[in-house]
């Protein structure tokens, strides 16, 4: 660990905790408008804190669609790869020489599905199935994708900062295109 | 300004600049995957830093519902109010007894507008117009809306958190409410 | 004119008032439920009375999400709260930091789907399972979501007055929460 | 007239001729248009010819991504840049930190745009306002923007393989981000 990385460090946490403080100071007022609900009187004079969030940044997906396509090379295969950020939106994309026309919506929909629960997208399918817990999900969110090949991307802090969405062949070998996007970041 | 903001301050700046130098290093290299090109030595030891982003806390969004809240009620208006997250997803949303239905989705339209492009829905509206450069822009991103009533949102240090979009009564009262939530935030 | 065609029109005219006769007889009478309401012995000579329809107030939401905001604290989980009218309209919304994005759109339309039937998602869930009598009604309505989560909200009296629909956790975990929003408007 | 623009002209009406020509020849047979490609006399007995298609490789969309974000930063611009290929459908994209969440959408439909026409989206624009010959055509194809930012991308041979988006400042500085990814490949 470079002296850079862990001042890095030693500063988000001095945040974490100041932020931390603020957020509980206020943490008893109401969440919504409520009429005749008397304000806290150091409420006025400064506003609460916003969240402070880690998000991927193009040299990242830059990264991590690299290493997908080099693991997609290695294993002769033509994949649509989708980075999407903390937010979910789209940050980079690329679809190989070869790959599936309509992988670019499911790539695209894995990496959103990915971000937007935080889990990969193949442990939703186990849930969504008939019977399942959250039978027919897919229909939310403009449609989701729910069967592997999108994973959440995380920072070396283990911070999730977006996701990746791989589609292009069988679902194991999309997963572990999509995995090595991850890994590349993880370190 | 409290001793804890400025502890904050200075780790906000820390952050900013040990950033800024982990984005320098790489910052000649590709933004997509280029066979062949060699490599930098130091880049398989480090991954590319990620974006350090401010994002709207529901604490928040709260101080601003109940300012756009306040502001309308002292106007004898009914408003439909929403808050959207630097990501552009909603974060919060009222609607007053007896605002109207059409104005659900248009105060959300415009929250989103507004961060989508960070500036007041209504300057995007100027330039929209038959003849204007950026004629019919409202057909894309599923729907903008580009008259007054969507405003970013500022935390006290000028950074866009999110945005407010306000809809119920005329344009200029959308947008004076809208203000109200904005200027909550901003001391 | 010919004769043929006078003949029906007058044959019409005659169904139309045997209609309104069949319409004033008590017993075939209503095409809607007008549960217990007494009818006026006049009313012929008065317009038909409106429906006088129980609907959320706006301090009403903000006490069911209040409430859903403290449950929700109470077992560390971050949820997406959304609270819709009698006429399945967004009425208020909040995300609590940290939860899901995919849930904004979840809440919303468990909070629809379970007003749109006035009954738990879940027990709509239980019908739409393959080979079950509302098999992919999900399809309908631009996107139901049948699982739990999503509970009607009544007034002290027992009457429907929109719904509560939580998103953020195990289904488990969102009814509970979903449960406290109702308790706290039901007494 | 400069000299240069009478040259064009006299070269495109030399073009349109030719080209009616080599339609007149075969006019009484084909049923779509086969250009020079000579017909076998026991045409039966084989399958038709298929077309030969010319399509942006993924080494062709990072070239262009590469020389558009090269000349954003230059100008100290955050763009979204989409490569579309021959067929409309996303080859590439790439959103640099801090650029607009609303011109991801934007950016790919400028491309589509730009590759359904053949055509710079600005030309489109000139013909779509009020009273234009086509008017509202931003309601086709799931939403088209017809302001500048979109233009085709052809090889070296002068033929058109697919076309970029560019979204993020003012059109003028869109278009001219775009032209330098254009002009990447036409050398």
């Amino acid at each position: 660990m470079t002296f850079a990385r862990r001042l890095t460090i030693v500063a988000l946490a001095l945040i974490t905790i100041l932020m931390g403080l603020a957020v509980l100071a206020p943490a008893t007022r109401a969440v919504m408008p409520s009429d005749g609900v008397p304000q806290d009187a150091a409420m006025g004079t400064q506003s609460p804190a916003a969240l402070s969030v880690s998000d991927v940044s193009l040299m990242q997906a830059h990264v991590a669609l690299e290493a997908a396509y080099e693991k997609a090379k290695s294993m002769s295969l033509a994949m649509d790869v989708a980075i999407v950020d903390a937010g979910g939106n789209l940050k980079a994309f690329i679809r190989m020489d070869g790959a599936w026309l309509g992988s670019i919506d499911i790539a695209i929909k894995k990496a959103r599905t990915a971000r937007y629960f935080d889990m990969p997208t193949g442990e939703i399918g186990k849930l969504s199935q008939p019977g399942g817990p959250l039978y027919n999900i897919e229909h939310s969110n403009g449609g989701l994708i729910t069967f592997p090949g999108g994973l959440p991307i995380k920072n070396a802090e283990g911070q999730i900062i977006g996701a990746v969405g791989v589609s292009g062949s069988t679902v194991e070998n999309d997963h572990t295109v999509a995995q090595a996007a991850v890994d590349a970041l993880a370190k």
